[in-house]
């Protein structure tokens, strides 16, 4: 799928225009280059930042080589090239590649894997080795990462050696490293470590066996747990190995735990993990809104392992559950200018805030730096996970105007999704052979039926986009007695700049109007409008009472797309409103 | 007052034949000991534990002291006789007296406060040592005592160091020590460092200036932040100081916050701080009843606080909130047998535990000792927050049965309160002249007013026993649509040793039953049962809905006083019930 216009079109184009030269200007001044070319032996100096700083310039890479893929040109290519020179510069002769322990602890390779994120950083260059070879875009890079690969195998495969890396991701790397090449031993390395991991293998950090999902071989685990970006890219691997071997009780295990999460332990915007402490999961129908910590790494690795679902099943509700985290958790991730970035994304935020006041506020960059480049190589690789074809069959999963090329099938799609419901899909090149034009309908299925085709001619959909009040599981205690707005894939939110937020209700039967409007610092929207309640309660003394003292008067608001928020000002926000 | 009986009665006894025992043998399996010994000179070996792990001597030895004075005897004078020598055998020459910078780093004394709770450490020697003196025990002590807290004004009153603790303690301390000793200079010490707090001499942690209330002048902070107890340990220094210097604007400082955390911060238990990342208070109207941290320690300083606070101004809602926290947040950080604690108090714990499973369990002790012996220092001087006198007047503030020995007027108590409202007072001892005897009606105030009394009136007060439903303020996002019970000074839960408390839900008309119970692992309890819900609802896929699915049953719930839950089992409880 090539995207060429609306929502997605605009962000791909300020990811390419603002958000992506943002980050390759990070890379110098983070010291991402500068620790590899210390590590070549080409500057001196000391190493600068995390010890997964090297996973930032793969990311990066990766983003720039599926915008290679879209749209090839300067300065892509070069700092690709220059980068992957560099890379093969910084390697040691074996293969290994990992800027912090060549210069910080040469004599700890391997020897403190449950922090060193050593595993951790090759998956993310396997994964840009991977982009840059289907991008055909500096080959020295793949040559880079088999070398590494090839090194790993040597040790953790043929040698012996029993290691989990704490931060699960080099797995589902792994498997496509294997995809790329053909080399069957990467696959299984990538079993191994799986099925190593929950045996105690990984030693005690202090934040116990959940953390990093050591508590239960992976077959065995029931649930989400610890660290949420950890969980997720595990199961990323997870599934690919599982598909790659056949492996019906793996992908077993891996459904169930989905299962478990969505039904348990998600957000309504997609957002994973509860809690900030651990950035962790946290237990089943926890999900504060005002503290969940929804890192947007954790969307993105969600959007992954449910496109590798997908994949090996076709079931729909992987294809809903995309579509639900990209508009909602994944595209709130970045401003709308394309340069400021969450790492966290609650669903509220207080008026007044003391303890909490650099939450809820999009930053340029992080010491961590994790999120951003992982947005980026998202955004730069949407096109991917918007269509698939199998067996005389286009599925289209997510609506965004462009085209779809399926080979001897192929269609271009016009809409204004997610402001607009309405698709219109014309064939723009079909064989004698009957195809069948598979179009989700969210929450309910794929519709279409084989028939042969005409170039031109269309077919059109017609989404209901009429607003709704949606209401939590009654297990969910943080949001008890509270409503939220959707409208199609859109979760809304009232903000501060709109109406005081803090003391709103809603009526259970709350009349929803649709504006179509154009703001300031946010651009194309849709607001809902709707009568509310302002609610007034004198607070002195402890806040419990024998009797409810709260009164309300009625009130209008207004709410905008959750993806929107933080774009005006630094106020409250929520998603979940009381029901008055 | 002497506490002859009831439920304070009992506590105090099991404080004595089996807390405290408990406690003395952890000085000599954690190490405590042992560090004074190396320190001394005595003995060999490495520093173990915490480097705050003299504190809990410290804390230990008060409670030993407040322990000689209710009733003397052994083996807790030797105990305490033997500690003051040891340490006045690691005592420096100079005064500075702390195992783990005088074993580990001695060259960084004084030299990283941010962390090093040296000064922590030197105010719990400081109670211990006004203990043992009032108490007539061990009176090395207060030379020990003494000597160290010369040698701190010298260092940072006459020396011109502008250091500050990271956690706030010795403030209170020096000014008991003044109190004790009439040494002007531990006054002026104390003032000093609550004027140097929030003028950025506190190094980053990494946790952010609010973590050690170092954001502002305690004097312009509005609202209590940061990590719980050191908030808590500072204001009471911040109220001895005022009120020792006559200090009004340091006083009114205190009494705003006081105000503020009451409204927005304060568990229905009296428990004190929202999070367990930073051990911190939160934002205004955070207050989740699943992750609330609650440390028992806050509950313990919030009483010291309250006490002092009361004393200054006579206002009696310091001393209903004193009854709050002693009958629910404290109470409850003891198993009935006195033999495990809670470090963490939440007002939830759901069923089938993941990540979570080591919480909502009292243990035997903690690595990070900290709460154990606070809770027994507090037991055994129980006696000392329950009365006042001032111009002829008696105020009994808490009711429990024992005698209280105002000078030229005295009284006994006869009650079973917090199981039966009727309080029968005994006047023992009588002037002519007119006393007033000032009983409190909890939420109400002080009834009585002068006459003179003969020995052998009585004067009987009925307290409101009837059970209640009470309902958060609107504001209150993670106790929206619930209610819980409180009878009398009892704040009740429901357990899952009496019924499956996950789907539990109550009518806002439940009528609620007394039925007074004795209950094995518990004891002498009195329970409420009531009608209520069982609520049904599907869970499968994502928990949000257009539509509220859940269904309700009848059934009958009985709840537990929240001090008596994690006596029977490690199952599911709630203090707030959702509402029908």
């Amino acid at each position: 799928m090539r995207i060429t216009g609306g929502l997605w079109g605009l962000r791909q184009e300020i990811n390419r225009q603002a958000t992506i030269p943002l980050g390759l200007e990070q890379m110098e001044r983070s010291g991402v280059l500068s620790n590899l070319r210390i590590a070549a032996g080409e500057a001196s100096g000391d190493f600068q930042g995390y010890r997964f700083q090297d996973s930032d310039l793969y990311k990066q890479l990766e983003a720039v080589a599926w915008e290679h893929a879209r749209q090839p040109g300067e300065p892509y290519q070069t700092f690709a090239e220059q980068a992957a020179a560099l890379l093969a510069r910084a390697q040691r002769p074996d293969g290994y590649l990992n800027s912090h322990y060549q210069l910080v602890k040469p004599d700890r390779v391997y020897a403190e894997l449950e922090w060193s994120h050593e595993m951790y950083c090759a998956g993310h260059l396997f994964q840009a080795a991977v982009a840059a070879a289907r991008a055909g875009l500096a080959p020295q890079l793949v040559e880079v990462a088999r070398r590494f690969a090839d090194q790993m195998v040597r040790v953790f495969l043929d040698g012996g050696h029993d290691g989990v890396d704490g931060h699960a991701e080099v797995e589902t790397a792994l498997v496509e490293l294997y995809r790329l090449t053909g080399e069957r031993s990467y696959l299984e390395l990538a079993a191994k470590l799986i099925d190593n991991r929950g045996k105690g293998l990984i030693p005690e950090t202090g934040l116990g066996p959940l953390y990093a999902q050591d508590h239960l071989p992976v077959r065995e685990a029931d649930t989400a747990v610890g660290h949420a970006v950890r969980q997720l890219y595990l199961e990323a691997g997870v599934v690919d190995v599982a598909l790659e071997t056949d492996d019906e009780s793996l992908m077993e295990c891996s459904v169930r735990r989905w299962e478990d999460m969505v039904a348990t332990k998600t957000a309504i915007t997609g957002g994973l993990g509860s809690r900030h402490d651990g950035e962790a999961f946290g237990e089943r129908y926890e999900l504060p809104p005002d503290r969940a910590y929804n890192e947007s790494c954790a969307a993105i690795a969600s959007i992954h392992w449910n496109w590798r679902l997908l994949l090996a099943t076709g079931d729909v509700r992987y294809a809903d559950l995309i579509e639900r985290t990209l508009y909602n958790a994944f595209a709130a991730s970045t401003s709308a200018d394309g340069e400021r970035f969450f790492y966290v994304n609650p669903l509220q935020r207080r008026a007044d805030l003391v303890e909490d006041a650099y939450l809820g506020r999009r930053r340029g960059w992080f010491a961590c730096a994790c999120c951003p480049p992982n947005i980026m190589r998202l955004l730069s690789s949407l096109g991917h996970y918007v269509a698939t074809a199998r067996d005389n069959a286009l599925y289209v999963h997510q609506y965004m105007p462009g085209t779809i090329d399926a080979g001897e099938f192929a269609v271009s799609v016009e809409t204004d999704y997610p402001w607009d419901g309405r698709v219109m899909i014309t064939v723009t090149r079909a064989p004698a052979t009957p195809w069948s034009l598979m179009l989700r309908v969210p929450g309910e299925g794929y519709t279409g039926h084989p028939r042969t085709w005409q170039v031109g001619e269309q077919a059109e959909l017609e989404l209901d986009m009429t607003p709704r009040l949606v209401f939590p599981h009654h297990r969910i205690d943080a949001l008890r007695g509270c409503a939220a707005i959707e409208r199609g894939p859109l979760v809304y939110c009232f903000e501060q700049a709109d109406q005081d937020v803090e003391d709103l209700a809603l009526a259970e039967d709350a009349q929803l109007r649709v504006v179509h409007a154009e703001l300031p610092g946010i651009g194309r929207t849709v607001l809902i409008e709707t009568d509310a309640l302002r609610v007034t309660e004198a607070s002195q003394g402890l806040p419990y009472t024998p009797h409810h003292l709260a009164t309300s008067t009625g009130t209008t608001a207004t709410a905008i797309p959750y993806f929107q928020w933080d774009n005006r000002d630094g106020g409250a926000m929520r998603v979940w409103v009381p029901l008055a």
